[in-house]
């Protein structure tokens, strides 16, 4: 069994990966910290997870940490990038679902996370934890920093397009949609149900910090710098990323069959048929990304639809694929669920 | 392996069946039937299940059918009735969760269904799939009549009470309050979501099905007629059943006890901490009864709080623990997942 | 023109206050208070208002405060009981919307609401602003205790009957459901969107401030205590409240004709027809209260739906209403507007 | 007084043109037709509406309706091209909410809407009712087409733009999203509450019929034909549409103060700050178009913003506001209502 530390566990990713990790056959969860909430009881929290875990929230400590194969980081941005180059001497392998390792680059994490970053030096060994993207680096990796919920969707949306040369790289526009709760567990009026209900709004034009980190991977895949317009916006729903992502079609291929061979052997991107539209709904507490591709009025622009749930394959699904990987299990194990629908 | 066939799958019921079958370890989905729906792949209709499931609904056929070793029929009211005798004669175990088999009375299900019973001569043998109630009996049974939803959230609520004599019968308040998909998959401008969000309402308050059902399950653990007022409401959400019951105590007990005792081997029923609010999200997806207990004001009136996921516990995992208890199987098994939340 | 004065406008009784009065062909708003937003435009808190108010939130200020004929309180309860006084001293009108004087008994007070009251002598002289109860002492009053949401939907639901003496009293049961709104504008994780969507629960039911205040109601109504037990509960909807009231019917009356008759001139009173279920949907907006009453199964108890929207008959409307009296304006000024439905 | 009529009254367009013309100072609602739903009372249906309205439906009859000075149609497509000629030749003026005469060219109607039109002649003579484009042919007019909710939004966000030649007009895209009312008032599966909630998904990506409205708009605008790729999505809420809209920049100019030039007199379109994010809920149950504009990253692309209520300013407001226009009253007549939030 692999021994399990979750840092931080008291936010949405912290919740949803307790529980695919109780339900894990290779897995024993062994801490889960909040200095918040120490000393509660993991189900006075989340009282969907009453008879499945027995542990209180506790403070970190070192040695009880210390115990573990794997840690996972649920912390706010700015946490995990003091703590973990303890955890990597130690020989633990950690997973981190904030954002302290997405950036190659700790100048522009600096510029767009407000602070300077803390562990420059791991950049370079932390792999970007895409499997579709980077899967035997992840095998064989000791820290993966684990993508941000629209990174995931769009990147996915796009990956075959731009490795094979085949749309203007400077024209991308990724109109994303995300439920409410990639806003994060933590009190705020602005997502309170009485304000995020029953309206749609844009957020973030001016920029967002998902930005650097979609061009980043867009920009190996494409070999150069990509022109992308990002927009975020609020959809009133709990879980689940809608991209919907215009390219101009460059080549003459066929995308439909170009994304079914990419994707033929990904247990967790699904190419529906020609003409679907993806619901998000049917892929909530599921890991799968699910894709459709539309060529409309005949012109040459591509429309990718790109649907996600943000606490799963956007978040706690995604860490535990990488968790097998780095682990030597089969890549789906405690991931194969279908979705909950409706 | 149990080879399982389904007929009238098109519903919430059946897809939600067919969500935890998939995944069951003792279960082989034969044959998913709707005249409706006949040669289109159940995933067009569900997509959720892409990936795990490769039928596509055929018309009902005797031969096919009778090929199962246990049936579960998801068909509208009064269609079981009809098609129930053959399956039982050719040895075939059957699982109704249409309200066909719950009443034992003909003339009285005659009276509240608007049509005659079609197969009267069946109700005795029928045996009401509660299994908290009726564990032996469903083990033995070929035919089991699968509770209704609010059903089985108030009569969990009250086994206790009424078992011990605890309450006074006469007067027993239920306000229940239901997810819109306990309405069906059916079109109707009622459950539009532009009718049903946003609002709040009670509907049949001079009579809803379940009153019967429900009293019936209160009549024999009181050894008489209980006096009932059942009022259901409609929640904008999609699941979930929240039971507000209302007895007067007219015993010298501690109520939290005598559920903790009453409940405390019950795989599916959770007596939650004194003084709990249980939320339905809590068991969004799971096959859990959460219950609390409050009086307040140090009155003598007591306050039942009981939760279920109508299309699990109210309906599809209801009919696989039966299932599981009519095969001999771990009564858990293919049940055992936490709740999905947020 | 009457000049208003709003203390304490950053919630949803005040941003609602300001929907009405800018409208209002009466009045003139001449000061909108925050102490948190001061400074900021008030459309920059609420964009619905652009183009109907030019104000800054300010600082409370006694000297522009004291320049208003009336002045409404939306301040969280325990600010207003320490101000009133010396607008009063001023001759300025003022209506509370918070709870500070709606009870008579200042102990009573002190202990739901934590504190002791600061100006327990001024209690007897408010007056619970439900003007279907004290229309004539609302007109004459200097200071009106704008009720609350809860105890409105059903105080209105139980007048009739209680005036007629034709229930039993002591088994009054009121399971109360409102919108999320009624939990204010204020940061808390409780009400995010994610934790309260797609879901249903009770809270509060050890006890509930708005208990003490129905039962005072309640009890001048019926010439002594009654026995009431109140369950509220939240419904994942920003607006409304539907109270089902349960009461034993103890006269040979019909109480269809009854309620009509009381009613009858009521111009925020609707009885519907006799077999109604009211939806909150159709109050949205509106100051409307709509009740129906059933019989269920021919018994002896009587089913009271009562609908209204929180933020106006339990707040914002309500108060104008009052307003319009205190000023000798008809009643239904600036309030005459249809339901907002879908 | 204004005599009006309605023709079809029983959808969302319908029962939102009640609700507004109830209130309109100048108008009498003289008949209200439905075959459907002939002889009930318009309130059963809309009970918001109870004490603002005694009509029943009727069946249309062509002598009452002949006594109407203007008639709404909102009726599906294809039925008020059978009966508007004789209206127009009574002298009856005419506003059409459904797609009938929006287009100019009735092959390309015959193309997407399946059918031939019926009253090609009359296709010329009607105007485009977006008062911004059109407003002294609208007051001169006698058969108006009102505009569909998707053009309103999109049209109005590019017109500075366009009539100034400020961008490249082949590669603009609309990302449109539409709450659900925008599917009418039907009994469909795939609007139901348990399909549509918690929820996201394009929808028509190969073609939409406000595809060839919004571009006749803008061929005219842009003096010849635009490339537009146009994406509507359903969002999980009532009401509201928010459409971003993507276009290059080809002009030094300043787009903020351009907007604002181009609408200062406009009573309904609101040009927020520059640095905004509108919200649907901000114009909810109001005419108000309101727009931003963003040009994130310093690049070209500009991205604007602009969200109505799709019932009002996208259909029923809008159609009063034409016919103030069209019967010499002051445009903001009876829509002078601040939006209802939260």
């Amino acid at each position: 069994m692999i021994k399990v530390g979750i840092i931080g566990a008291t936010g949405y990713t912290g919740s949803e990966l307790l529980r695919l990790l109780v339900r894990h056959p290779q897995v024993q969860v062994h801490v889960v910290t909040s200095r918040s909430e120490q000393g509660k009881h993991v189900t006075s929290l989340f009282p969907n997870l009453r008879g499945y875990i027995d542990h209180n929230f506790s403070a970190p400590d070192a040695a009880v940490i210390g115990e573990c194969n794997i840690v996972f980081f649920a912390t706010p941005n700015g946490a995990a990038m003091h703590q973990v180059a303890s955890l990597l001497q130690k020989g633990i392998k950690v997973i981190d679902l904030s954002a302290d390792f997405r950036l190659k680059d700790a100048a522009l994490w600096a510029k767009w996370y407000g602070q300077p970053h803390a562990a420059g030096e791991l950049l370079e060994q932390a792999v970007y934890g895409l499997p579709e993207l980077n899967r035997k680096a992840i095998a064989a990796a000791s820290l993966v920093a684990n993508p941000g919920c629209y990174p995931t969707a769009v990147i996915l949306s796009l990956i075959p397009l731009l490795e094979t040369g085949s749309i203007d790289t400077q024209s991308i526009i990724a109109d994303a949609k995300s439920g409410i709760s990639g806003a994060g567990r933590k009190a705020s009026i602005e997502h309170l149900y009485s304000e995020a209900s029953e309206s749609f709004k844009a957020y973030g034009v001016p920029g967002h910090r998902h930005l650097p980190e979609i061009c980043q991977a867009l920009n190996t895949l494409a070999a150069g710098p990509v022109g992308l317009t990002f927009v975020p916006h609020l959809v009133p729903m709990v879980r689940g990323i809608h991209a919907t992502v215009y390219a101009k079609l460059q080549a003459s291929i066929d995308p439909q069959e170009l994304y079914k061979d990419r994707y033929r052997d990904e247990p967790f991107v699904d190419v529906m048929p020609a003409g679907s539209h993806p619901e998000t709904r049917s892929v909530r507490g599921s890991n799968v990304c699910r894709l459709a591709l539309h060529m409309p009025q005949q012109g040459n622009t591509l429309v990718l639809l790109s649907v996600i749930d943000n606490l799963v394959k956007g978040a706690a699904g995604q860490a535990i694929q990488n968790m097998n990987l780095m682990c030597g299990l089969d890549e789906v194990t405690g991931l194969d669920l279908p979705a909950l629908s409706p």
